[in-house]
């Protein structure tokens, strides 16, 4: 029989689960206590707070017949929330995780969830930040939330606001592959009949892979304005755009070419893979603008460039085409508009 | 017709909430960017995390016929999260809030909740913590995550570890009166025919009062280890007494006066007033020891003294009775045991 959640007391899971949360330099106190402490050492703490729900954000069992794990749904709370500090152009110092959670849940589900905290932290190359504290609910859905602290380490946080007319516009990391994953998990095609290249989308889907230098390396090249793409490129550039009172102007034929390294997995699914690159969530790349005479660090990609606006107007276009839907919430991922 | 949050876009609903968001002077980047930043002048930041959900934690409408408004759920989740701070003897800086909502919630029942968190952070005394961000999910019930930040100004943490044989025991805030309103809101007894202690119970069930000053002057006095009560005395001093692997004798006499005070309430319901004052929680007081000789900063009072214990029994008792069940989780709130 599988041991399930209501079977154990709080401490009895708690008891599972802390030795299997990662460790870091950066926690002073972890675990067990009213709070933890983190260290802050420029006097700055950065936090984001993100939360992933059953049903929502991911499904126990999907049409294709792929079940979300435990070890998943940690993985992908650890990345999202990394990705926020990352794309401050800082590095994460410490999480803590609220569970809420069915009594059926089963207990492995829950270990494999903090295991997959720690896998994704090891695996993205943030070995300084740990699981430094949580809590427990009952609930009739599973609900994930995680926050995360970060430092500045003493540079500038890079903003959403700083883009400026002349600034090229570069993105790190991938571009519409996480939505090729959740389409093909949301198709009857079942994973004995995948490529590797539908393998990859899925994976990065379940388990997504932030680009984390990349977002210091940035900062340290003296990025404008920086931003994590969660929503989709174009709702996201849309913010920037906005938050920069400036329009950012992309290039078709770069797009293009993006969209044709997932042809393989559209062409299965007769799917446009241009609108998996344009509107596709949960990649967590990184949207950034630099002033035009600026080496990309590794990993950037030119895509456009950031040209002057009518600051009541900030939109976003490709080779000048206006999108007036980014910015008004019709294009990109949105978690209530019908 | 109500206005329900599926109604609106996520960027129109958080049009809707920034503004009744509170401010403080401790947020050196509020909402808006992928992360905010907090000021964290000692080098460290005390961090801890809290979740309520529906029907558990609340219920939107009560057998009395209470219905539980966004501003209630927005206070009580402040009020618990900066309890967490004040334990440690910490001041609150910020928090970042999580809200899973269903499409049916009212808008105003959230405009309600951005309102209880500041009202909260107003009524308690935490003025320089600010909203600092958030994040929006949908869902099919109503789950508030706030992860709350602090700063020790300098001091040393008061961990629940550092009890030693012969400190007083002592307690500041109320003890069984949230878990007397949970019993009137269980109940049939009408609103309408509440008294003024009634009327009290309810609302500090509803509306928690932790007292925030009381934590940072415990550290000042000396406290040698503190927790929040959100579980119930017992539950909560069995962990103390585990963590400094001690025991607490507490007095029958204390703990009898404490119930009289409740007395009205339970009579109304023939219930039994101590068992509140054991059991109840989600008052949100501090249970502290100090060394013998400390005279107990305002609002502590005195129930009992730490006494040396086998490492291998830590636990609690009354007048030297032993309560095993305490430590092993058959007394007080356990989140999953049936």
């Amino acid at each position: 029989m599988t041991l399930t959640v209501d079977q154990l007391s709080e401490s009895g899971l708690l008891a599972r689960i802390f030795p299997r949360l990662p460790t870091g330099t950066s926690t002073l106190l972890g675990p067990g206590d009213d709070s933890a402490i983190i260290a802050a050492p420029d006097g700055r703490t950065v936090i984001s707070i993100d939360t992933q729900v059953q049903d929502r954000d991911f499904r126990l069992t999907w049409p294709n017949g792929y079940a979300t794990t435990g070890f998943d749904v940690g993985w992908k709370a650890a990345a999202q929330n990394l990705s926020d500090i990352n794309a401050m152009g800082a590095v994460a110092t410490a999480m803590v995780v609220s569970l809420t959670l069915p009594g059926t849940t089963p207990v492995a589900w829950v270990e494999g969830l903090a295991e997959g905290l720690g896998a994704a932290i090891a695996a993205l190359g943030a070995g300084q930040c740990s699981v430094a504290g949580g809590d427990l609910s009952g609930g009739s859905e599973i609900v994930v939330t995680v926050a995360v602290t970060g430092s500045l380490e003493g540079r500038d946080p890079v903003l959403r606001s700083g883009a400026q007319a002349g600034d090229k516009v570069a993105v790190c990391g991938n571009l519409g592959r996480s939505a090729a994953g959740w389409a093909l998990q949301e198709s009857t095609l079942g994973p004995e009949r995948h490529t590797e290249s539908m393998q990859r989308a899925v994976s990065l889907f379940n388990r997504p892979q932030p680009p984390l230098a990349a977002g210091p390396a940035a900062a340290r090249a003296g990025a404008t304005a920086m931003m994590d793409i969660s929503d989709g490129l174009l709702r996201d550039a849309g913010r920037l755009a906005a938050a920069s009172g400036t329009r950012l102007d992309l290039s078709g034929v770069v797009m293009g070419k993006m969209a044709e390294k997932l042809a393989e997995c559209a062409q299965a699914l007769g799917a446009d893979p241009l609108q998996w690159v344009l509107t596709g969530g949960e990649d967590h790349g990184l949207l950034s603008t630099f002033p035009a005479n600026t080496a990309l660090p590794q990993g950037f990609v030119a895509i456009g460039s950031v040209v002057s606006a009518d600051a009541s107007q900030p939109a976003v276009s490709i080779d000048g085409r206006n999108f007036k839907s980014v910015v008004d919430g019709a294009v990109g991922w949105d978690h209530f508009a019908v």
